[in-house]
Parts: structure tokens; sequence; C-alpha cells
């Protein structure tokens, strides 16, 4: 089965986890497609200024693998730049966060996966 | 936790699947990061012409989202044309390859997990 991204409706999600203006996000996998072992696998992207809000996992854990764009990653305390190529790991019971300090979208991939035995 | 794509070794497999020449494959995920979830987060390419034999999935699903380059995938018995913000899918019980049919590499994240309850 093939689905082109362009045809993928994207999720907007406003504020996300306090952060300014909106990610769009597009799920490459639907919620019943994981099969149980996680809730995201999407291609998430933020316009120059807009921002994910810091925000700490909880059961499971969080990649993303940068694939265009400027970002200002909050690592779990420490604020680190990061650009395409930079791979993130946000392990159950750390905290990040994500600005979009470029002037063009920032682009990312997201996994999230349960840690659950 | 951050890492940089460049300084991740890929693993280079020869002939995968039957194919021609090799894949190079950039592990996002460690095998023992996975959690039991999945077993692949990767960032695969191949060079002009080399190919991913057809092959079949038991016990797991693939994703892969298409970055660069164009391919010819085979989509559990149909040959599909692909290029950059394609989803393919490869579910449980069924098979796939991919021919780089393009002029420069083809770059494709990959995904596998698991469908054991």
């Amino acid at each position: 089965m093939i689905r082109h991204k362009a045809q993928i409706p994207p999720v907007i999600r406003e504020q996300f986890w306090g952060g300014e203006g909106s990610m769009a996000s597009v799920p490459l996998l639907a919620d019943d497609e994981f099969h149980g072992k996680g809730r995201v696998f999407a291609v998430n992207s933020l316009k120059p200024g807009h921002s994910i809000g810091v925000h700490t996992h909880k059961g499971d854990f969080e990649v993303y693998y940068i694939l265009k764009g400027e970002g200002l990653y909050h690592d779990n305390g420490v604020d680190v730049r990061v650009k395409a190529g930079d791979v993130t790991y946000t392990w159950d019971g750390q905290c990040h966060g994500m600005i979009n300090v470029g002037a063009e979208d920032l682009e990312m991939i997201a996994l999230v996966l349960f840690t659950n035995a």
C-alpha cells in the first residue's frame, strides 16, 4: 500500500504543549496501525517562530529526525541548536521542546514508542 | 540526548535480500532502544541501480518514507514508481522490494515494528 504525503490531511495542533503558533503533523501511521507499539510516526513542521512547548514523556519515548530548517531544541534541561541530520532522543521521564529559529519551515520526523513491557 | 547522523556508522548490507549492490543503513535507534517494540528505525540509502530484493515480512510490518531520489517499488505484487513524500506500507504477511531507478541516491526512512500482542 502506498500513500502520498500530500494526500494525508495534516493535524494542526495549536499552541502545542503551550508553544507559540501551531504545529502541522502529517501522520504516517494511523492510531490503529501501530499494533499497540506506539502512538506517533509523523512528519511534523513548525513555521518560523512557532514552537513546541517543553513537556515530559511518561510511559513512552520520542525521537526526532530533523529533515530541514533550524531549531533551538530543549534537551531535558539544555538548549541546543539543531539542523538537518540531527537526531534527538527524549527517553521515558525526560522533557523536551523545540522552537523554529530559522527563516524556513522546520521539518522533522517524530516517532513515539511505548516503554511498557 | 542528541546524535548527529554523520556520526552514526552506517551498516552496509551487501546484496540485501538478494538485491543488486548494497544498501547503506544508518540506525537512528540501537537494538536495545526499541523497548521490544520493533527492530528498525533507520535512514536507508541505495545508489543508482542498487536494490533491495523482494522479501516477505512475518511478525512485523515496515513503513518507508521516501526522502529523495526515484525508486521502482515492488508493492506486494505490483511495481510502482515512488519519489520524495511517498509512504509505503508492507503489512505482516506482505512482500516488498525497491530499485533505485534514478540518477541520484535514493534515501528513505525505514520503520519496522512488531505485530505481536
